[in-house]
């Protein structure tokens, strides 16, 4: 809990008078104002960050997270639990599609185990976070002690820390891996909004009106269970959360403690993300929404973190992978800022 | 109006059967089924128009076509008309929005000339293709000639033919600048769809209400003068069109006549790429929908193209800017076609 309240406590907001300077030159380029809409906003933002108006993303790194749900044995996936490590695998091979839209961004990808239902090798080139195999079902215990949930965290701010003693990080994405783990994610949404279960899930993977049905029955069964308290983000994480959930919070911790800009991918890491701005509100200041998801619910959680997604092509995937898009737009907002010319430096008549 | 015919004549289907093949493997990946939503979909249109899984977009051209327009004079637009020539220079050299934003998407950038009220050295880098300094202010007489419409079509031809000359265009990206253009943009939805031009009328660079409806007024006012067939494109884009977008139509069908994928931009390219299709509906194939933008009016074009702009950053721009940036989401559908893996090369189990 130290490491965490530390993290918290250690979090500054941006640079006020960059961000300011940022958009004056913004306002006086060479195009009517406000033209280049979310992306002025965006570079403002990360030169407000990165303190300078010439903001180079040089080391963008995904850090996609994994874990596995005991809920999974209530039938909320289409996918069996064996998939997971499997996955895991596919993205230490490259193979997978989070490796293929890092790689198009210039990015690395590093894979996290919270809590995969499987033994990794010590020496497998993963960070190897594992609080347990597995939460528990929460339909029936909390998926994890609160001790866990600390834990989970910290583990993921611990991820930040080791990146950034290697080099400076400039851009950090993240990602989820975790079969079942829309189910928690929505769990989480609905314990914080207040909203009802059926409005914040969605299909996942792709399940049928039936299987639907079942996972809200399902996260319902949990929230009236253990009646996770919305004023305390880490009972809301022990209670229904998952590992990699907890993991995802960290990341956005460790990043905002580190001023590092933060780009949450989908449902999963975005429902990370609001349990990192709950605890710290001031880490909103550093964190970016990649894209909207299909997944009910994603939307509701994007306002609340008062944030504009940057992409809306309908992903459904998780990993990383819209974060890993997105991240070539905040590159290009960075270059929007830095390069275009403003009417004095080009001679044009502005605007009486 | 020979070459106008021939090319429109020589457009051919993308291949079906790649298509078909390239959808396949999409659904092979390890990943659920549709989870890469729009970009699956974009990557296999790709590859139908390439004939080939592995898609290469090197050869990446946006091609920024000028005008100038005769009802400017009617008090449409807060920049003054001599912008348009400043912007042709601002563009030739590299200080402009799409500059930085091409150079970001790896692409060149084209300067044609349709009509600019200025006169360009014959050496200057540039397309030169002007039909006449500025069109004629359509609250008063027809913006053009027929003969000069087809002539503004016929040049964006040529100039998808000359830079295919030079080498093989993997892709070309549509842009504009012209003050004054989203006056005679908005002229030409509104004599396609019969819709009331207050409904297709946006702000352009950022009028307020009152010429806001001097705008609307100014339209309605050409439309009934002219009465444009909304039946012959080229009836509607003598009448209330503009020469640049007449070129951009030109390039649209031009980069469909040689197989090439087109991104249009925003609302004054979309007004050329909708002339482009209603002339010739196979070219469509051919199209991609760069972004949404701002203007009104936009999103009742890319219905009637029956496009899903890939980006909705509230831009407001032209130039080409918003194709730029689509372009790397058009590279990365590629890769995602070509590189992510399918569950049997990964050994996965798939969904039973």
């Amino acid at each position: 809990m130290e490491k965490l309240q530390q993290t918290i406590e250690s979090i500054v907001p941006p640079d006020g008078k960059v961000k300011e300077a940022a958009l004056k030159r913004l306002a006086d380029q060479a195009r009517p104002n406000g033209s280049l809409g979310l992306l002025e906003t965006v570079g403002a933002r990360l030169a407000a960050i990165a303190g300078t108006l010439d903001v180079r993303l040089n080391n963008k790194i995904i850090v996609t997270c994994a874990g596995d749900h005991g809920v999974v044995s209530e039938g909320v996936s289409l996918f069996p639990q064996e998939v997971t490590p499997q996955m895991v695998e596919n993205f230490v091979n490259q193979g997978a599609s989070i490796n293929v839209l890092a790689k198009h961004a210039n990015a690395r990808v590093k894979v996290a185990d919270f809590g995969v239902n499987h033994d990794f090798a010590p020496d497998y080139p993963i960070f190897h976070k594992k609080i347990r195999k597995g939460t528990s079902n929460f339909t029936k215990e909390p998926a994890m002690t609160r001790q866990e949930a600390i834990a989970a965290i910290e583990g993921g701010i611990d991820i930040v820390e080791s990146l950034v003693q290697e080099r400076p990080v400039d851009l950090l994405g993240t990602g989820d891996m975790g079969i079942g783990n829309t189910t928690p994610s929505a769990a989480v949404i609905a314990a914080f909004s207040g909203m009802a279960p059926r409005d914040v899930t969605g299909r996942g993977t792709g399940i049928d009106d039936d299987m639907f049905a079942n996972k809200v029955a399902v996260i319902e069964k949990g929230l009236n269970l253990h009646r996770p308290d919305p004023k305390d983000p880490v009972d809301v994480l022990a209670k229904v959360g998952g590992f990699e959930i907890g993991g995802l919070a960290g990341l956005v911790l460790g990043a905002a403690a580190n001023r590092i800009p933060v780009v949450c991918d989908g449902f999963i890491s975005t429902a990370g993300a609001l349990i990192a701005c709950e605890l710290a509100p001031m880490a909103k200041e550093y964190l970016f929404a990649g894209h909207r998801s299909v997944e009910t619910g994603h939307q509701y959680m994007h306002e609340r973190l008062a944030l504009a997604p940057l992409l809306d092509l309908q992903f459904r995937l998780g990993e990383g992978t819209g974060a890993a898009l997105a991240f070539e737009l905040l590159d290009a907002s960075t270059r929007i800022l830095a390069e275009i010319k403003t009417f004095e430096e080009v001679a044009i008549a502005n605007v009486q």
